[in-house]
């Protein structure tokens, strides 16, 4: 595994080197200023392209290979040990959708657990739980609907869908490795295209396209031209088929719309923070990369409302002096690599925009590193202009580097005041914030007042449904409404959430627009938004974990998913020594301790030999196994160290739940017990 | 408060003498020997009715107003607290969906978090996560695409649409509260359409719709036929608009696709248990009942697999003792009310069908209770020989009296081998266990090898796919594969996981039936389903949990919810006693050592009156208050008797911590520290 590790990092050190040269590319598309810079780059690098260029290609081709076989290794034992199941599978499956089996949903449940404690708890975020079905409007509002796109083509044929900038990207990367008659200017162009072809617009991508004589890569037949295609999956809410709606591509937007109740819920108080764990659903072209480009998946998020005028953060403090991996823009420009920075040093410097997102960043870090991701396989690339929206202040990935490469599992960005501008203006409802001022200014506002005894006697049980639509009208809807009461009198009104119109009257409400002193200011509210991939979490911690190593008997080798205890799916199994009674009886004993105080475990009764049995358990990552081998005391094992303590039949539970929750390390045992070491056991 | 409760369960026990004649005619219906008994039953209360009647109507009336009062202010109390918003608010909400705001995310979490102990944990069961996007096939299967239907109108001008029976039903309820002219014929009529209406045909509700004259509630505008409209959301996987999908409406198809898996993870061993927690989905025709009807809610569901043979329970002792209301069906038909059985001989009777359903029936019994809910209010009704599916062996309904009357919160099913025989036959993949035989049989098996060396030259990355797909061919599919092959020596083959078809060669698979002696049992486990439905469970624990009482004070009702530690939104609040910055120090480390071991709690620094504060955490439920009011101790207040102790600065956090946890009693803190009396506090 070490060498293997090594061979990967040397490896990935060199794919790196050419990544940094078409990031370098990409920047300088975006910031014009720095083309001239990237050109003379380009062109120092293809002086040395015959020598440099074949070494790396070998180990690309050497590197891949490696990174497959080990990928392969960890998919296979995952998918053996249902960690997870490809969903469907008796009716072969369907592309994107996996399940989570035992211990894969132990391992979640682990790592959302302790997201809770880390974020909401620790930081008294409000967290709210909002449908996944969702009203067309609101993802109007959010831009969802117009621009949540990917570009596809489709096999004029067969019908086929194909995301196009797949064939593009896989034509370009298959000419590079297996064309060795290309010409240096050929190759250029091709890396060119690779390191630009996100900025594309559909119309320069089908070009692409047609130029290379790309085709369906399964038939070989024509393609159309690109068109976009809606990532999101369509539905229809109520039986009237009038309602579109969609399942939501994330979970913020169920935050940003109950804003206002939550500013309140706070006491009216900025900055605070909501949070939501949910699923959320993409409905991919043609989904690869297994576990980490899924149709459906768990994201939390978390919504961090600020003042724009002061994002300082009261615990900057307690983080600034961490140090790790970071990446920023001018790095990347310059072709450099990712290294260490200190985070207060990188904020005092402006690298990071404001504190509030360096705070975010820190605890990212420690969230990330605690659940056992390596934190030299751990970096926080900034965003380079052309990637961050025009709204957005700064934006940083934590990349997690895995067999696919840097995989951006949490998204950290500072996205101003957009989101809640953008639901102020489709609903008419104002989401901001106010601030006491110092002097006092006049303003008009609208004021709707229900007449609720009118309404009471008209519409009884559902008054409350009227009385919220009615105070929930925009000014422009609001006005309208007064202009039609006093004209005719009456009005049909449609309330939401009875599906229905009802017809108000002149004496049901009371519309008018009064002039007021403020004294307050009145703003909105930025918002830093953490946004975390649970699933390409666990799906990087699991290649970080895993490992093999040789059998005590021969030469087979044993996997092991060294898990931290925090996430191990099970802390601990127990196995009587031998199929015995009083064994099996003091096993069952332990067990129900252990399961009393919260400490998932399982017994394995069978007669497998005991090395066997620990194989086993190593395999699914469990970090501690009693042994029962007498009827007074037991063994405990460790998992990574194979170090063995003798501890009392009584005290065994006790030992087990205060390592699996953290109260004790493994040294401090190994520091209080009895050694025992076991010359017989197969391992 | 406790009057309230009085006046509610008299009231109800005269309403649910009339549910008995309800459920005791729908009874006779289906089970058509008993049609004399009941007609002459209902002759019976006709003699009786006239003083019986008047009587029941009147305390009907008052009874529901008192309900509805209660209700509101229990909902009201909610949505201030934002336990729960209703969804998209800003865009003035959409029925049946709401999202639960933070204190009601915190209960959820909580449930969740007991029911996974006291259900995956203590019961060793298999856990598993599928998506909520499921593909028509297996809803096909389960009978969903072509069953999971309710009758519904349209109003024929505005095409609004409106579940059949409840226009029905309200029509007769309305009858029969408000006319009281109606004959003693004619209420006997509606009230048998009342009792009978949930059987009848699409043609029947039709008719009787055309009959009693019944127009759209609305607008008065004559109503479309009845028509079935299925309850799912429909939506579409991939670009290709060819593969329908749906939002599961349940969560259990999603386990038993994968029986196999589960049942080889297991060791090949009956019974066991797999569960599932997540969202389901029912496109509601037109949702009422606030938040026990709605369009998006969450499920966790249990399918405990066990030989048909032999449904007997390793741990039924541990149950069997348990008393509680049971309404077994012999009571419903015979007019009775639920009554307090003995759980182990209700199993031993028959009344319940089995140990193992009774051994969940004890331990949804255990849960429920656990939580908070009454048992007095809680009982568990089989259903009638109609209301079951015709494959059902016995079903048991938790049901939980609200302000809505009794609601189904859990039903405990024994569904036999239903649901894998639907799956095993339409994915041809064999659901089945195995025993060992004492005498072996001869049979002719299927054999399928892949030629992974050719297979693997052809189809390189993606051979894992073609062999998973290859293998997974039913009988007909398989010989019709090797009918093609032998004859052309080419096919074509459809791989799901890869959305496309490759061409599979003679020599790349061979495909065999062979003689086999088998010395193994195969049949196809029963499965016994608990399942919760989780947001209706949380609603019944709010109106169980509220109450009112006077403020200290004055005449002010304040509300409290006196949830259980094991529940509480929030375990403890934190109040410097005036503001002032050495009690707020304290307050601060004292809030450090409580998020620190995970215990959920709230500073108020506001200088609001204690009383006053102490009345804002009763009202979110919040068990116990630490009073900072000097620097070396605080006072801890416990919210349902209001006794505070004096406890030192150091302890307060791990008294909280135990208490919150269970491992102490309020009554254990009592014994142990000083009490302390604040005559001041205006409470």
């Amino acid at each position: 595994m070490e060498t293997l590790r090594e061979s990967l990092s040397e490896k990935s050190s060199s794919v790196e080197a050419q990544g940094n040269v078409v990031r370098a590319l990409k920047a300088s598309r975006a910031a014009k200023p720095e083309i001239d810079a990237a050109i003379e780059l380009l062109n120092k690098l293809k002086l040395e392209k015959s020598a440099v260029e074949k070494q790396l290609q070998a180990s690309i081709g050497n590197g891949s290979h490696n990174r497959e076989a080990f990928r392969q290794n960890v998919v296979n034992t995952l998918e053996r040990r249902l960690f997870y199941i490809p969903s469907f599978k008796i009716y072969r499956g369907f592309a994107g959708l996996f399940d989570y089996g035992p211990p894969g949903c132990a391992v979640k449940s682990n790592v959302l657990s302790f997201w809770r404690q880390h974020f909401i708890l620790e930081e008294n975020m409000l967290e709210v739980d909002c449908p996944c079905v969702t009203p067309e409007i609101v993802l109007k509002a959010s831009g969802h609907v117009d621009k949540f796109t990917d570009l596809m083509v489709k096999d004029e044929e067969t019908g086929t869908g194909y995301r196009a900038d797949h064939l593009l990207k896989d034509y370009c990367n298959k000419k590079l490795e297996k064309d060795l008659t290309i010409s240096a200017e050929k190759a250029a162009e091709l890396k060119d295209v690779l390191a630009v072809m996100e900025d594309f617009s559909t119309e320069q991508l089908g070009a692409k396209i047609k130029e290379y004589g790309i085709t369906a890569p399964d038939t070989k037949n024509p393609l159309s031209d690109p068109y976009p295609f809606n990532l999101m999956f369509q539905t229809s809410i109520g039986p009237s088929g009038s309602s579109p709606g969609y399942m939501r591509p994330e979970t913020a937007q169920g935050i940003f719309v109950n804003f206002k109740d939550l500013y309140y819920y706070n006491g009216r108080k900025l900055p605070f923070a909501a949070a939501q764990i949910g699923q959320a659903f993409r409905n991919e072209i043609s989904p690869r990369q297994g576990l980490l480009r899924v149709r459906e998946f768990t994201l939390a998020e978390i919504e961090h409302f600020v003042d724009p005028e002061n994002k300082s953060h009261p615990k900057f403090s307690e983080v600034a002096k961490l140090e790790f991996l970071m990446f920023p823009r001018e790095e990347q420009m310059s072709g450099q690599s990712a290294k260490k920075f200190c985070l207060g040093e990188a904020v005092a410097k402006g690298t990071v925009n404001n504190e509030t997102l360096g705070y975010f960043i820190g605890r990212v870090y420690l969230f990330l590193v605690r659940l056992g991701i390596d934190k030299e396989r751990l970096r926080f690339r900034q965003h380079l202009a052309n990637e961050m929206a025009h709204y957005a202040a700064d934006c940083w990935d934590a990349e997690i580097e895995s067999s696919y490469g840097w995989i951006e599992c949490v998204g950290i960005a500072d996205r101003s005041a957009f989101d809640l501008c953008a639901h102020s203006e489709k609903s008419g409802v104002p989401l901001v914030a106010e601030e006491k001022l110092a002097e006092p200014k006049e303003v008009e506002i609208l004021v709707i007042t229900p007449v609720k005894k009118e309404l009471g006697l008209a519409f009884k049980g559902n008054q409350k449904n009227v009385v919220e639509s009615l105070e929930a009208m925009n000014e422009e809807e609001a006005m309208q409404m007064k202009a039609t009461l006093e004209s005719k009198g009456e009005v049909e009104f449609y309330v939401c959430t009875l599906e229905k119109n009802v017809s108000i009257k002149k004496n049901m409400v009371s519309i008018s627009k009064e002039k007021k002193k403020e004294n307050q200011r009145v703003f909105t509210p930025s918002v830093i938004e953490p946004s975390f991939g649970i699933g390409r979490i666990i799906y990087c911690l699991y290649e970080h974990c895993f490992g093999t190593r040789p059998s005590k008997a021969g030469y087979e080798q044993l996997n092991v998913f060294r898990f931290p205890p925090l996430v191990a799916p099970i802390k601990c199994t127990v196995f009587p020594l031998v199929q015995n009674q009083q064994f099996e009886e003091a096993a069952k004993v332990i067990s129900k301790e252990l399961a009393s105080v919260g400490i998932s475990h399982k017994i394995d009764i069978t007669g497998t030999s005991i090395g066997k049995r620990y194989a086993r358990t190593d395999e699914l990552g469990v970090p501690l196994a009693i042994t029962v081998d007498s009827d007074t005391s037991v063994t405990i094992r460790e998992r990574d160290s194979k170090d063995q303590v003798r501890v009392s039949l009584k005290e065994a539970a006790s030992v087990v739940s205060s390592v699996a929750e953290g109260k004790m390390t493994w040294q401090d045992v190994w520091a209080s017990f009895p050694h025992h070491s076991s010359a017989a056991v197969d391992e």
